[in-house]
């Protein structure tokens, strides 16, 4: 693969970048555990987490139309809270909770390797989540992007390939100039099926211990990495 | 006016942060004086803006759907070329000339005072130009924004209400809790008309020393300042 073709990177967020698990358990027990709620956080993380693949699907499948990704978060952090059981919080309580996704933790190598990458390519978002939580991310983890691309300007969510060619588009770029890095499997397969090329970034803990899948790369992907450092020195940065 | 309200400042490209004057006379006359062309190349910049706004209002009003400014600056390239009656040229030349736009140059206290802004505030732009425009002069130019917002995203121009507020509920905020920073009277006051704040950074040399108008601010708008430093300061950054 000739680097020199390569124009852009775009990046999965939740995972790839973030680390959503450990960040999401820290903010719920700083915001639940003063009202007396005890229970186990990083359970409750999984759980949440567990309801944002099937509440994008109705809106994937047209059961429903694009709505942003707080909005689906804010849905399911009511119904993972009833499933706990916990009760009578104020609206700004949930509200600041639901805004734990914009407060989440980069893995300790992205803002160095992103700094670096900064400064060859331009460095894009190719989240499923919406403008205001990437930018509110970025400012919080200091993720150095040039622009925010991803479900919100193409009203689509990964793996739709609307997605990814939207972003294509506002980027002027051909997808073979445009290199999708994401911790997953499934995305950078469907973003390869879009004509992108492809950097998989090993996260094997983004699940906790016990994850069996996305423990690395299972396709001929362009890039394996092993961290986005590695990915840096891939690219000659 | 209180500042802890405002969490996004977003900002007119053309004239406010770039001198597109200057830049543009000075690309013209990289591209075509190897060729033999001899021509005014302030004018022909000029002239070149001058077809800016007609080719815009096309599309405000409905006569032809939403296509990005790099198309309405090449339609307008090939009419004042043919004006100037420059003949002949390449495609590639007329594309590098063309792609100009994403190579202006900052006027020179905007990227110490946009870094300064940046520690306390969201920055985005909100602009005419397209997102790729917008990303690749933040590349040549060092402009250290947060989110590319304005036509692309809103698939509107300014001054059209939904250009302003896409930007502002992309960012989740209300219209208050953004502060629109432009050269130019008539888009601080359609800003205005949306709810948000404005600041007002007088360019009085945008148009070269004739300039006649947008000379200084021309209403009561929430800031009057005379360069993004001073701007910075007032804002307590």
């Amino acid at each position: 693969m000739a680097e020199t073709t390569i124009k852009a990177l775009v990046f999965d967020v939740f995972g790839t970048v973030v680390d959503w698990r450990n960040s999401i358990a820290r903010e719920a027990e700083a915001t639940l555990s003063p009202k007396g709620v005890v229970l186990d956080w990083l359970v409750f993380a999984d759980r949440w987490r567990g309801k944002y693949q099937p509440s994008m699907e109705r809106v994937r499948s047209g059961h429903r139309g694009y709505v942003r990704l707080d909005v689906l978060h804010h849905e399911n952090l009511l119904e993972v809270l009833d499933e706990f059981g916990v009760m009578g919080l104020a609206e700004a309580d949930t509200d600041h909770l639901n805004k734990a996704w914009h407060r989440l933790d980069p893995w300790p190598d992205c803002v160095e390797g992103l700094t670096r990458l900064k400064t060859r390519y331009i460095l894009g978002t190719m989240s499923n989540g919406n403008v205001a939580l990437m930018v509110n991310m970025a400012k919080h983890a200091g993720l150095p992007w040039d622009v925010i691309l991803g479900a919100e300007p193409a009203q689509a969510y990964k793996p739709q390939p609307d997605t990814y060619l939207t972003g294509v588009d506002w980027l002027g770029l051909e997808p073979g100039e445009v290199l999708m890095c994401a911790a997953h499997n499934d995305d950078l397969l469907a973003a390869r099926d879009c004509g992108l090329k492809t950097a998989f970034i090993a996260r094997p803990r983004e699940y906790g211990p016990d994850q069996d899948w996305d423990f690395k790369a299972e396709h001929d992907f362009d890039h394996i990495t092993e961290s986005m450092i590695d990915l840096a020195e891939q690219m000659g940065c």
